[in-house]
């Protein structure tokens, strides 16, 4: 058996399935966790680029996320906000002064020619992380949002108006030029993880955007490793962020089994297992005659020790 | 008269320059100094649109310039370069952490479509400014410096090399596409200034690339309004920056003689007026041989007592 087959590929929005992808990555032996990041909400803001699920998984794996905020890192600084503030600038995306050099750095190479892809390699590498953050590609995708005749860039939607906007749908610039990224399809072509992992993140605008660059979802789906899903819903509630909020104004069922059935409707025979919590077991046959094995299990992590049993009982159904 | 005819234009480079506009702008009636601003020395850096001589500009005629430093701001702070540093990223530029908003918020501006001149008459106001500050021009112009075979971007060779490297020559990149800044064109044909003033700024890195702009030192010559220069060097040195060493590596005398020989060399007939320092007082008889009225007066700008008084006799001269 090749080392590498031990590896897991996680797929991961950010706050949500950061958490997951650091249970994973403390649970695994060091370096064999591969996340996959949605990089539909990146965007330009103040002339720089800005990766905010690849940032979160950076700050989270390298154990430098604000615990407090439940965003960006801990112990920051608003010198540079502050000054902004003062010149009247835009500041609805509230940019700490640490933070604010990753997005330098990232600009600078991004301007000298380098991807995305080795830009977040070496990002990852500097801040001391183990295990492999991968864009979900390398081109631009853009996740736009519906909403009563307007279309909302995704961090105007989500940081600006405050999720507050009805969704009447989503859509990702780009993602028909896109391709997935090469170095995780290497890997999977060479059958080295042992399992995929979809995190607890939002379905239509973390995972969504991920599974449909083109040859991305059936490209899994026909892949030896068994995929598992976490339920962001438990209960009824979004775990993190809008999810709930965006199924009910989209007419679908706020529970697991809305959850579950958004994903086998649009990727046939790509779930093997889904996981809910066990708050939510009574969904359970329901979820079953979909097609997919359920497990049930505590899927809320409110610290480290959450986070981690949650990995083990994920890892546990494919082991 | 019209009372615009008690304007002044000031040509200046970055901080020996922005001293003697300081005191213009001290001694003039409010909002009728009009400051043309270098931006050969302007250069992406992180992603940022940084503007060095507009920007001493503006820090200094609002009384935000770190003295102690000799540029920036004054209370500045470092957060995001020290966050830059652990990244190992490019600090040799050093952007404090209230200056960075500064070039965040110019560089948005530019994403977004607006005009340098605009962007920078709004910084003016946003910073209490009565003075009006205008970029030379609005096209993008770069000051190269050559030295033995190199070629460096002027920031480079100005803050990375600390001016180490002996110049051979320097060229301005972009200087036959760009127009002088539409609005001081049209002052000047309005005949709206009563003196123009050229700062005791660098000669080859600050004021050519001003003078050399299509159409500019001409028309600065033909206009009704007489040309008072100040000379940067006083008794064989540079009241700042790499003027003296730049003219020592180019073979000119390194002597106000010098300056008002590259002056009348490259643009005969432009200057009217040119003031030297007292120290430099026998120098007067063979500047006034090329045709200049030679005016002698402290030009050692060590408190704002000094920058006015020194704007007071150049105003004087043509009072």
């Amino acid at each position: 058996m090749k080392a590498l087959q031990e590896s897991v590929l996680a797929l991961s929005g950010g706050v949500g399935g950061a958490k997951l992808a650091l249970g994973l990555a403390d649970v695994l032996p060091q370096g064999q966790l591969h996340v996959m990041a949605n990089t539909g909400d990146d965007f330009r803001h103040l002339g720089l680029h800005i990766s905010p699920d690849i940032d979160t998984l950076l700050y989270t794996l390298s154990g430098k996320a604000n615990e407090v905020l439940g965003w960006g890192l801990a112990g920051e600084t608003w010198s540079v906000m502050d000054a902004l503030e003062r010149l009247r600038g835009d500041t609805w995306f509230r940019l700490g002064d640490n933070d604010l050099a990753t997005h330098l750095w990232r600009t600078a190479q991004i301007e000298e020619g380098a991807s995305l892809l080795q830009i977040t390699d070496t990002l990852a590498r500097q801040l001391g992380i183990h295990s492999h953050i991968h864009p979900m590609c390398e081109e631009r995708v853009s996740t736009i949002v519906h909403s009563e005749g307007r279309n909302l860039p995704f961090q105007h939607y989500f940081v600006r108006e405050q999720c507050k906007p009805a969704v009447t749908g989503f859509s990702f610039e780009g993602i028909a030029q896109a391709s997935p990224n090469p170095n995780v399809m290497a890997l999977l072509a060479d059958e080295a993880f042992s399992a995929i992992v979809v995190c607890p993140s939002n379905p239509f605008v973390s995972v969504d955007p991920i599974l449909q660059i083109p040859q991305m979802w059936t490209t899994l789906r026909d892949c030896a490793a068994p995929l598992v899903l976490v339920s962001p819903i438990v209960g009824g509630i979004a775990l993190k962020g809008p999810a709930a909020k965006m199924m009910s104004e989209l007419g679908v069922p706020v529970t697991a089994l809305g959850v579950a059935q958004h994903y086998c409707d649009l990727y046939p025979d790509l779930l093997d297992y889904f996981v809910i919590d066990e708050s939510d077991a009574t969904l359970a046959p329901e979820i079953a005659s979909l097609g997919v094995e359920v497990a049930i299990a505590p899927t809320i992590m409110n610290n480290l020790g959450d986070k981690q049993r949650l990995a083990q009982c994920v890892l546990g159904l494919v082991g």
